[in-house]
């Protein structure tokens, strides 16, 4: 029998952890970690978090992600992805914990928001999951900026960089987050009217914020995440939009 | 010199709490907790979590929280509700920390959704603030249910009961999550082709879910609604809806 728990561990400071985070990673009987090809330190963070928080020694074990098709049909590589981690996943554990047990899989941020895990998971119907919640880069976002999300009784919504390119600012909202956000979607939008909260690396020591009216911080944004990328090797960043006649 | 830190701590679960917010707690000079009438065991919740992360004595004080005008203009009456939480907040930290220091709010869920409390603080100019971010309740509605927020590569929308019964489902949403519902908002829809998952208490004791097709499961949901909250006398939850058809 395996229990997968799935733990939200914030976006990279061991500080976001919560104490059922801490207590599902030291009662885990093995911890996966995945090790994907151009992803920096990403791994790293993950064996610092382990490190950080774990009172006992539990068993690590990386495993190597498949890599996505760029090509064809979006929807159907996403779904061929997850097939081929959820193939990994098996022989990993089959590997590590032949006997069965608990075994626990760090997630960035949240395991229900923008994230692969729960519907990997879904794919070994075998293997019992629980989710612990974490903190999303969204919050780590507003809590950095000191900012509420959404306007007095407004609503707010979350989108994807993929969908506010395609479809433009959605009806209706006044309050707009951005996540896999592979570049800077915002620049395809009239600026006018708009306010813009940005972060990256947020809870890290290389975090990164920026804010102001979209027109004057849209270009500065965009010119320090470039920068940035290229110094780091990768970045995690998220935004917030705002119309600014609310 | 006051800094007031203004601590996530979840839906109720002292392990929902991050290591950030547990080591801001222990290092305020003042927590204010604030008592409000008709609010049940909410208060009680708050020094119940204190109690639980609290590594040394640090002093506790209570404040009677205004009362909401029920009457007029909804903004102004918020409006006019956050200049009394201000001032009242202003007189409790004088009345015990008159030298000046840290002082540490706990904030239901995550200070940047649906909470007043940076609003309040925006009214105190020379008082310094610092966010830490929480657990919101969508995070404990997903965790628990085991479910992603978002449809594959799809946006979220965040909304009020309020907003919801005014303006109905929103165009072009495929999730829909709805909060500071007072009543059964979702009761106003059409349920075809609209699934629910619903839950309340979060991570307490107490913690009540259900799911299934709106047309089944709204009616369901709404007795058990009224059930819970005529035997705590009060209730707190949250409430995802999702078009089937994704």
């Amino acid at each position: 029998m395996i229990a997968l728990h799935l733990i939200g561990i914030g976006t990279g400071n061991p500080d976001h952890l919560t104490g059922e985070a801490v207590g599902a990673l030291n009662a885990a009987d093995l911890i996966l970690v995945p090790r994907k090809e151009n992803a920096g330190d990403l791994a790293d963070l993950r064996h610092a978090i382990c490190a950080a928080v774990l009172a006992r020694p539990v068993p690590i074990a990386e495993f190597d992600m498949p890599v996505r098709a760029g090509e064809g049909d979006y929807v159907q590589a996403v779904q061929d992805w997850h097939d081929a981690i959820a193939t990994a996943w098996r022989a990993a554990i089959a590997a590590h914990l032949p006997g069965g047990g608990s075994v626990a899989l760090l997630v960035w941020g949240d395991p229900s928001l923008y994230d692969s895990t729960l519907r990997i998971a879904a794919r070994l119907p075998d293997i019992s999951v629980r989710v612990v919640p974490g903190i999303t880069s969204i919050q780590a976002l507003t809590a950095a900026h000191a900012i509420p999300l959404n306007a007095l009784a407004g609503a707010v919504t979350i989108t994807t960089g993929r969908l506010l390119r395609r479809q433009g600012w959605p009806d209706g909202a006044d309050t707009l987050v951005v996540m896999l956000d592979g570049g800077c979607a915002f620049e395809t939008l009239d600026p006018v009217g708009l306010a813009i909260w940005w972060g990256a690396y947020l809870g890290m020591p290389q975090q990164a914020l920026d804010h102001g009216p979209l027109a004057e911080a849209g270009p500065r944004i965009a010119a320090r995440r470039a920068a940035l990328r290229a110094r780091h090797g990768w970045i995690m960043d998220v935004t917030l939009l705002r119309k600014e006649s609310r």
